[in-house]
């Protein structure tokens, strides 16, 4: 795990090695449960908040553990990726905690809110279009450069170890699950949290929750190829990049399975967890709700973990009026 | 604590036992921290999350200790309240776990929605005019038909003792505090915390939060006498109630200083507890923020415990669009 280029196999060693490097870094988000949840899908919900994650998402953990992967003369030349979302707030902040320079690749267009998260975190940003192939030039460039170390937001076996340790922590936390589901989109969370519960949980069915506009993964599995000539259409932010060689071989190897979810569904769990829960969740989060409650007579009965794997809505789009409406008094 | 006229004496051994009498029913709520809060004060903030209370608030507590601390026979004839918020519900979820009748005075134009979940959670709703007097004369009438038990939201020493029980988890939980801040509308949460930190930590400082607009126990403290006459104007609807005597009696008796914050600031600081932490707080909760933030050069360098008293928001007020605007991608 410690080699520039980015080492392919991966096994529940380097997730238990992962949670040691990330320990001192990482917050142990707590498991909550709802009640009136578990009695609308008459199932025990346990939900892994990410979304009470440092940078509010998951991806602090991969990030954190590639970038304290690194030796140290490597890990002083810095660390560079093309993600203008999560993971390039979560490089960014990973990387002030070993005190190297992150820089990060932000396509024209990116959302204000998200570079200026990303800058915030102290890193470097690079503009350039926003074409994919614009994207990697300007990446392979700034690597030139300065002699950063790539960190891929999922195509990356440290960063997937990293994100493995979520699914770990949960089964520790919450006790002995049926099932463990999460979010698809480039499958560096499912990946992970496959090998953490083919450890941990061998019982354990795992299940990958993806948007049906964006269902590269589902058709991946079935035509026994990886699709890479799509085109996504969801409001899952999060979930519209195409899964990984490796993550598809992984997911492949711990039998995952897919179950696609319209985003009229997505988007009612996510009112559901709101309200509910008091917690807030983005639309990539809410699908793995959205997935127990459509099948949920499958589902019936038993034990679930949900991973909940971000919380970073804009929230400056929600009305913020000098008296809001309310529902708590004495 | 088990006469039908609620004892008006209350000690740390009231709070012990509360705490073992709802330990099956309440939920051990998350203490919760954010770097980002802390770096904006200048102190540690330890958020004790009764937000993700079952019911949505500390009230909960309280009702369950009131309803497991009346004996059988006096339990089977119900209990009765005239809130229709936090505690209405709390109190209709509370008597629905040991299975007795709980009966709820509902005043004309009371939030729909309020309502809605007293009712879902099996009590017995009994409309009335919206004055005070009509209120506790139907609280009357349903006493003297049914022999049910009246709850009072705060002025009530079952209840002070349950509430008490947030501050003694928090303790627990979060290890020493140098101050700890909760909100004041009627008081019970404050004046059970301020009995649990004597206990538990008695160089702890007791600091109460309130309305500018609703400042009536800062002004009944300086005035040392309790002020009767008072028209709240305030966002925090759940602290527009007048402090209760007895409530105003342990808050002296403990040397509660209070703390008064402006709407804007309470909005200011709600927002940021949404953005930074990801979790649904009611105005009345972010208070006890706003008030940190306000007085930030008195607490920097300071431990420091608030209770996060509820999140139910009407959500409904909430733009819900197909496509809402999301900051999460891979």
């Amino acid at each position: 795990m410690t080699t520039n280029a980015a080492p392919e196999a991966i096994d529940f060693a380097d997730i238990k090695a992962a949670a040691s490097r990330i320990a001192a870094h990482a917050l142990v988000t707590p498991v909550l449960q709802s009640r009136s949840l578990d009695a609308l899908v008459d199932a025990e919900l346990l939900f892994k908040c990410e979304n009470l994650q440092r940078v509010g998402a998951f991806k602090f953990r991969g990030a954190c553990n590639a970038i304290w992967s690194l030796p140290a003369a490597q890990a002083a030349r810095g660390v560079v990726t093309h993600s203008s979302g999560n993971h390039g707030a979560a490089l960014a902040l990973a990387a002030s905690t070993r005190g190297i320079p992150a820089h990060v690749i932000v396509p024209e267009g990116a959302v204000r809110s998200k570079v200026a998260a990303i800058e915030m975190y102290g890193a470097t940003l690079h503009r350039c279009a926003a074409t994919i192939s614009a994207r990697e030039q300007a990446c392979e460039q700034v690597r030139e450069q300065t002699g950063a170390t790539l960190v891929h937001p999922y195509a990356d076996a440290r960063v997937i170890a990293g994100q493995g340790t979520a699914a770990m922590e949960l089964i520790a936390q919450g006790g002995p699950l049926d099932v463990l589901l999460a979010p698809v989109g480039g499958g560096g969370l499912i990946s992970g949290s496959a090998i953490a519960a083919a450890a941990l949980a061998p019982d354990c069915r795992i299940i990958a929750a993806e948007p049906a506009g964006a269902a590269d993964t589902f058709e991946s599995l079935r035509q026994g190829k990886r699709i890479s000539a799509f085109v996504p259409d969801t409001i899952c932010d999060g979930l519209r990049t195409l899964v990984g060689e490796i993550n598809l071989r992984i997911m492949r190897a711990h039998g995952v399975e897919v179950l696609t979810v319209d985003d009229e569904e997505t988007i009612a769990a996510m009112r559901l967890i709101w309200q509910r829960m008091k917690i807030i969740v983005e639309p990539s989060s809410a699908i793995v709700l959205a997935a127990v409650i459509k099948h949920r007579q499958r589902f019936a009965g038993q034990r679930i973990g949900l991973i909940v794997s971000g919380g970073n809505v804009d929230l400056d789009a929600l009305p913020w009026p000098a008296r809001p409406s309310t529902a708590g008094e004495a």
